[in-house]
């Protein structure tokens, strides 16, 4: 036993210890473990390595910035509004060019309502009235335009009429245009401008190509053929998402336009491109009911000679854009790749533990391999000192291995 | 040790081979490996598998569109505006119906401002004045409405004025109401429709069920009773934050409803439900602070007969709602189900490890355990070869098994 | 053998297991091994608790809510609109005070548009025409402002004209001042007023200290001595992301404001402070080309006396102000801190396989180390079962630590 000497101690440490281990010359366990070992390797480089990219350090969270500019005219010619044409200040809501934008499709126009009396609309069941007690004073109408009178108003001989209200007069009347008004926006084009930035890489990039000539960019459009063309016609969109443009535009409607970043910075900056995606976002398929289609109400506020103020409501119907970006970068790092690998090797530690639950309990001879595998050792008997594996002679162990 | 033949290079490939382990008939350190290895099969099923779902594959990148709607009129008798009606497209900015939308339920208005000279408001400290001097021409007062003229104002016999401001006036009078002008604002009601999709599991779903009839849908409103009615009080939303409706409109508020999709698509889709919740985002706490409330400025403006622009101001006061829809999606699929297993079986050899320190340096026979699980093999010594584990002369190692 | 019994099964459950290690007395491998696991331990430590704080649980899903306010205002003399003062209500659009905003800085104005025919600009290539044929009546004009009516429009004696278009009109001139208009806005204020919640660790914060008097919140403005000051100088803001802001403000541009808030939550709430950063987000490179800066048009509509609408076309140039605010908050976990543990761990057992394929394939002894680690067994012969290790007999291996 000698003494114990601290440079003995020290040395020591600098003895390597590595597990032992017994061959098992099995040819079906062995077989087997090298199938588990090609399959976790083949995962580690095919599915983590060349698929996931588990070498890369990732930047997922993207600084973006959209700029958008639609462009196109479109001339209508109704009863309520004569002859009239619409440029960009009337038809896109809101004005400033943001990643959601609104394009009127349809409308129903309401012009010259005051702050007075006049009879409710009749579709309203709240404002239905026989007699004047069904419209009690400064009640609101539920769902309804203005508050309650007092009075009911009835045509002559009829039973039924509408209370009256208190409101924005005349109020609105419930029919809406059988075909869409601006059918033409089919043909208007919109300019995508998307600046992305990765933080965490210092990268910064466009969505508009920097060395395009500038005709180029004034009269392509985005297609198969033109891919990184940021000018997108309406109607295309609309018809990437499955439907059909004048049927959205009659009723309303929510487009989601996808644009993914996926770089990887490891190679050349071009490669890093935009992928444009196209997606209906509000339910198309309930038609008719109350969830399907888009449309808000707002007003254009105007004073008469006198000072006071009237206004032309609108009920616009159209479709929403929604320019939604999301990207990932992703660049050779150490830290992720040793991790990865170190990952998969633990793994491997699971398949061993799987063969040896076969080859300890499973196949014909697993109880000799379990005597082989564990050396018993008791303190209190010199003579397993002596021969610690040589008896065999090993209590059945079930969860042994576990 | 003879000829080295391929065939037996190539056979030898497949021996299985297997980590020898020696059994220590220790029950303390038996047991208490067997707690760590309950313990951490237990975290396992439990949490990983059970409460994490780490069996699934998941999705968080929510495709969402929201479009919320407002219902409900207001009338209003005050000095200024005389007797009025509010209704949707008077208070809801902007009109959209996008996932952010304001409803005012407070007003100061300033109407007929025009550009011309006035005396700025003597709240202003910068635009306080004794002479003409104190107001140089053409200075912006700080935090103030105009430019000053180089005039200084003083009501008759008085020491101080202030200043003569170039600016749309007359400017605005710094009194607030003390009860909020659309204390209706409480009974209004907003219908959320929220589409959600998730593009990894190619999965859609609507907050709206499509199978209600659609006078349910016209009639419900939001409560426990009915969680998946997408009609919401607006008295109701700020009651839940733990608000009270006619406080905040007085002085404003920004309102956070949060929509929550967290669906087990190994489910039924008729399981995957939104689940809604509110809260205040300013900060409610900072009473009559600079930074209670939410209130800005906006204007209409007018021509007059002759073309000259005239504008009325409204420093409008009301409740922001900020409609925020996060979700995650998981289902079954093998490859996440092999990662946590297999690192919950290298965590067992964590636990492994830990026990061995126990037996080697903690109990009372960590000697005789050390020199069994040790082996030591010196190339140079034949003897050592013969009866490589006999002797049991192990230096004593403190950091060997690490 | 013996009997096999039920109460010797469940003890022998009890027995622990633990792997036979071989100690190679090679100080060279040895060394390596510690300076493996010191390198694990020193990344462990280092990088995953102190850098990452793996111990910890974290939240990133902020919620969040902007609130911002602008305050200055601006006194232009034009020809065309002559003397005017610009104020908040008529310089911010949307006025709503959200996370977006945009101030004009530079302007085209066409006022009293109305709808009536005029020649196009000859600046549109669609409309430059020399006879009648070239516009055919009813169709629009590309990139232009109308629909032709088939007249085409020459000056006297010209060969060349441009056609006459149903539009607004007069069409919008295209001649962008040299100078911006409102460039006193480099003086402006922005108030920015942030909420944060961490929804998991329902911790609530704000960027506007709620200890702070009334007056420093007044008359302090962001800077390098008041990183918690809530009020920035535009003009600050634009150098601080290394622009001219007279340049930009005449051409526009977008500009991202990031709100970082990195929580401790294990220490002092009064440590989580937000960071700002400023970048810009549109393309500033890509100067006079079609994708640098940033403008929409918008239209203020009137009606005159006889209630004939007519408008006041605007070209905004100016700068968009994008907040975003992102943030992470960690507070200590049990469950975290024993997985990266684990983990760590783990990869211990990836640098001793490392070290065994230098021990047992690429030192000169690794033969006879080799020969000690695997210990062959066989079932047929009873020999090898007396003297297993004895021998040191072993094929060539060369995949055998695999």
């Amino acid at each position: 036993m000698g003494q114990v000497s601290w440079k003995g101690l020290f040395l020591s440490l600098f003895d390597y210890k590595t597990e032992k281990y017994v061959i098992a010359k099995n040819k079906k366990v062995g077989i087997l473990y090298r199938v588990v070992q090609l399959s976790i390797l083949a995962y580690l480089v095919g599915w983590v390595f060349v698929v996931k990219k588990g070498y890369q350090d990732t930047d997922t969270s993207l600084q973006s910035s959209v700029i958008t500019k639609l462009k196109g005219v479109a001339f209508t010619n109704t009863s309520e509004l004569g002859e009239r044409l619409w440029d960009v200040a009337d038809y896109v809501i809101p004005p400033q060019g943001e990643n959601v934008f609104f394009v009127m499709t349809n409308l129903i126009v309401t012009p010259n309502q005051r702050q007075t009396t006049c009879p409710e609309s009749v579709n309203i069941p709240d404002a239905l009235c026989h007699q004047d007690e069904d419209c009690p004073e400064g009640q609101a109408v539920v769902a309804g335009n203005g508050v309650k009178t007092g009075r009911c108003l009835k045509d002559r001989d009829s039973i039924r009429g509408s209370c009256e209200v208190l409101a924005w007069c005349p109020v609105e009347k419930r029919s809406k245009p059988k075909k869409p008004l601006l059918a033409s926006a089919e043909n208007f084009t919109v300019f995508i401008k998307n600046s992305i930035r990765f933080p965490k890489f210092k990268f910064s990039k466009m969505n508009v190509l920097a060395t395009n000539n500038e005709s180029y960019l004034k009269t392509c459009h985005y297609s198969m053929e033109h891919p990184y063309c940021p000018i997108f016609l309406l109607g295309n969109i609309v018809r990437w998402t499955g439907n059909n443009f004048q049927e959205m535009a009659l009723e309303g409607g929510v487009i989601g336009i996808q644009i993914e970043w996926n770089c990887d910075l490891d190679q050349a900056p071009s490669e890093c491109n935009p992928h444009y995606s196209f997606s209906r976002l509000d339910n198309k398929f309930a038609e008719k009911s109350v969830s399907s289609g888009y449309n808000f109400r707002f007003a254009k506020y105007y004073r008469d000679a006198k000072g006071i103020e009237y206004r032309t409501l609108f009920k616009a119907y159209g479709i929403r854009f929604d320019v939604m970006v999301n990207g990932k970068a992703g660049k050779f790092n150490i830290i992720p790749t040793i991790i990865n690998i170190g990952s998969g090797l633990a793994l491997m530690g699971a398949g061993a533990f799987f063969c040896d639950l076969v080859l300890l309990y499973l196949i014909k001879k697993s109880n000799f391999y379990r005597g082989k595998k564990y050396e018993e050792v008791k303190s209190s008997s010199r003579k397993s000192l002596t021969s610690p594996t040589l008896n065999g002679s090993q209590s059945p162990d079930q969860l042994g291995g576990l």
